[in-house]
């Protein structure tokens, strides 16, 4: 019983990793070079006080820019004139207002250095008191395990904040805590104006692992020697799915998380794991551009092999094998990651972390208002039936949940849709946007 | 790639024997004796020309008992009298009548013999030829594999056809063939009145194992020898499942398999395996005594054990580990069966694929009239969502389908709901009728 949340962390599971070892092998895990940035760059996604993040940066950046087969003004900026439109439609009565105000915090806030402040005062954005006592952190302020809390903390503050706005419901939050060691925080919004169910989850655990049960941990199966045989260990991870109701507004996935492992002599062992990836219903040139060129960016300040790599290691790993498809137009996905050091590695995640927001919520304020037909919300509940077999049937975080007995179930299955719906032989008809939107799960593509 | 349809035939795989081997070992293999009666006392089900079967006399029967703890009259005597109102409801407008009418032709086939009569002549009410050219069934007509093929055709038919007189729709019939040897006969109908999802699914398969394979797929690991490594097999099977509309309208489950390997002497291993089980939304204790009355007397003409050992059995292996509750209600459950010979086994598998009929039909047109709220549906749904996590994470004929390439995805596919929900932290009030489902559900019990 190694843990609960390792599920809901490590959606992907150690051996994941060995899946995808012919794309990795590109770059080994030794010979990462030329690491060009640092997270810094990515500020202009700015975390605002009080949980609130800043996109509009993002959106201004693509106004201005307009070159062939990029984003260009086209409907990201027109998302935030229709915005008020979309407020009458949805009911979110403050979505247009506050996509200004938040432009003009942004530009006063946007040289807050996250990690700089005091851990209490961050503390009283999170959606809960964080899982680790603040004490404890701040004793241990510069451990990668509290830097690590604070960020995934962070995140799924800045998400549920960002979402809340959009949809102007509230999340539920339940913290729960580990009878063997740590717990979490669940926040999920159900049966919103704009979400169908969103959930954003936190869990924080630790405890003592076997020798037998660290080696499994570990793709590379490096034995570890622990004291009498036990191995204190600590992972930790945020993870979110968003199933929105309008079809034209895609399902976005997310999961970043660090492992850590003690040796009797004293040494850590860690890595971190992660990805975002996006599942729309209809295919949107425009939307996957702008999320695959979002990502990129990010990727691209830590490592130029970053992006290629864990866009290809996303489409194999979100692969409905039965099906012959994707689950759906990918993004980044990467696990088992300890090199060059874990600073380099924590600010590529943090990067990562950070793009969440930028990368999706320019695609909800665009399709806020968009119409839909009794056939389009059909085509979503049978690509919700998909999603759902994905999770069920291949996804190893969700498998290794539920076979762990103790595990928080609710927690583990909060990706599954609100709805969902099977129907025997539907095959959409030719040319059809159904058809063009298959086409591109069977044939996964380059989107920038 | 052994097979397409073991998936769909074997829904338990063989090696689910092994989890149940505590409840086997109570009779073991060998020591089955005393079969105190033919499937020829099941003939009171009658199966009518024209692929119809009778209930009728069940509910006869239960009209003239009475005593207590036994079904009463109750509701099903009611059903009879109350079915043509149901069609002014549901639009089935042939229901009530028909009932009638096949009360009056039950007797008067009552006498017809199963397996008499000309194959050609037989096939002929089947819902498709059979996968097998009907040339070859009658040049091996005293082989168990044509008996077996002739009986899952005819159980098809029998509750297709059932079906359609209670709903008023049709099924759709796909007929599709296996590269190596066989095929299938999937008989789906969707969104109909009473029905929103009814799948009945009939599928012979041959080709030739491995020794490696063919050891697999026996539970008890016994080594067969194969010409040049090579083990021609046979296996087939009828499987279905019914989700109504009517959230009083219980799912029913039913598969029965036939299983022959040839060894490089001749010499033929062959095995049965199949269940039939109830998944109610609603507590009914008629409905559950009624429907596992009804099994218990098809097995107690066989052997006094295989009425409770199947129904533990049936209990475990429908089992939803990760919400410690079982599917639904349970029914029976075997598989490996290959003792005492092969025609008191195949008589015991006639018995029971001849129950389905009378098991569930009676409780489909009890409740045919029930209204229903907004809110007993949506316990419906969630309900239906377990269903998906039971045949998506557990269900061994599924696992081992999906893993199969070249399988029939929607053949196997086909028991998932339309429609399904998943919400998070359901708990239904206490006291509730919902929470009073869940208990039966944690805590399995005797319904007889």
């Amino acid at each position: 019983m190694t843990s609960v949340a390792l599920c809901t962390i490590n959606s992907s599971a150690r051996s994941i990793a060995r899946l995808c070892q012919a794309s990795r092998s590109a770059h080994g895990t030794a010979d990462f070079h030329s690491f060009v940035a640092r997270y810094s760059t990515l500020r202009k996604c700015a975390f605002l006080p009080g949980g609130k993040w800043s996109f509009i940066r993002a959106a201004t950046r693509q106004m201005s820019q307009g070159s062939p087969g990029r984003i260009s003004l086209g409907r990201y900026g027109k998302g935030v004139f229709l915005a008020a439109g979309a407020a009458a439609v949805t009911g979110v009565l403050t979505a247009g207002v506050s996509h200004f105000q938040r432009a003009e915090m942004a530009t006063k806030v946007s040289k807050v250095e996250e990690e700089k402040g005091d851990i209490r005062e961050r503390c009283k954005s999170f959606m809960s008191v964080p899982v680790t006592d603040i004490k404890v952190l701040e004793q241990r302020k510069d451990a990668m395990c509290t830097r690590m809390e604070m960020l995934i903390m962070e995140t799924q503050a800045a998400f549920c904040r960002a979402l809340e706005e959009v949809d102007g419901g509230t999340f539920r939050v339940d913290r729960w805590s580990r009878k063997e060691g740590g717990g979490g925080i669940s926040c999920v919004m159900q049966d919103g104006k704009v979400f169908e169910k969103a959930g954003v989850n936190v869990s924080v655990v630790f405890g003592n692992l076997t020798e037998e049960a660290a080696k499994q941990m570990r793709s590379r199966g490096k034995v570890l020697k622990g004291k009498d045989g036990k191995l204190p260990f600590c992972a930790m991870g945020v993870s979110s799915v968003i199933h929105p109701k309008n079809p034209h507004i895609p399902t976005v996935h997310f999961n970043y998380r660090y492992f850590e492992i003690e040796e009797a002599d004293g040494t850590k062992q860690w890595w971190f794991g992660g990805g975002t990836d996006l599942t729309p219903v209809y295919i949107d040139l425009e939307d996957a551009a702008h999320f695959h060129k979002t990502l990129k960016e990010a990727c691209d300040k830590h490592h130029p092999k970053y992006y290629p790599d864990f866009k290809k290691w996303c489409d194999n790993y979100f692969y409905i094998r039965h099906r012959a498809e994707t689950r759906g137009i990918g993004g980044i996905f990467f696990d088992d990651l300890d090199s060059p050091n874990q600073e380099e590695v924590f600010n590529f995640v943090k990067s990562c972390a950070k793009t969440v927001v930028p990368c999706y919520l320019p695609i909800v304020n665009k399709h806020l208002n968009d119409s839909f037909t009794p056939e389009e919300k059909d085509w979503q509940q049978v690509r919700r039936g998909r999603y759902v077999e994905f999770n069920l049937v291949y996804d190893r975080g969700v498998k290794f949940g539920l076979a762990t007995p103790g595990s928080r179930i609710e927690s583990i299955l909060m990706s599954l849709p609100l709805t969902a719906r099977w129907e025997y032989m539907h095959e959409p008809t030719k040319g059809s946007k159904e058809a063009e939107m298959l086409e591109v799960l069977r044939n996964p593509k380059e989107w920038i």
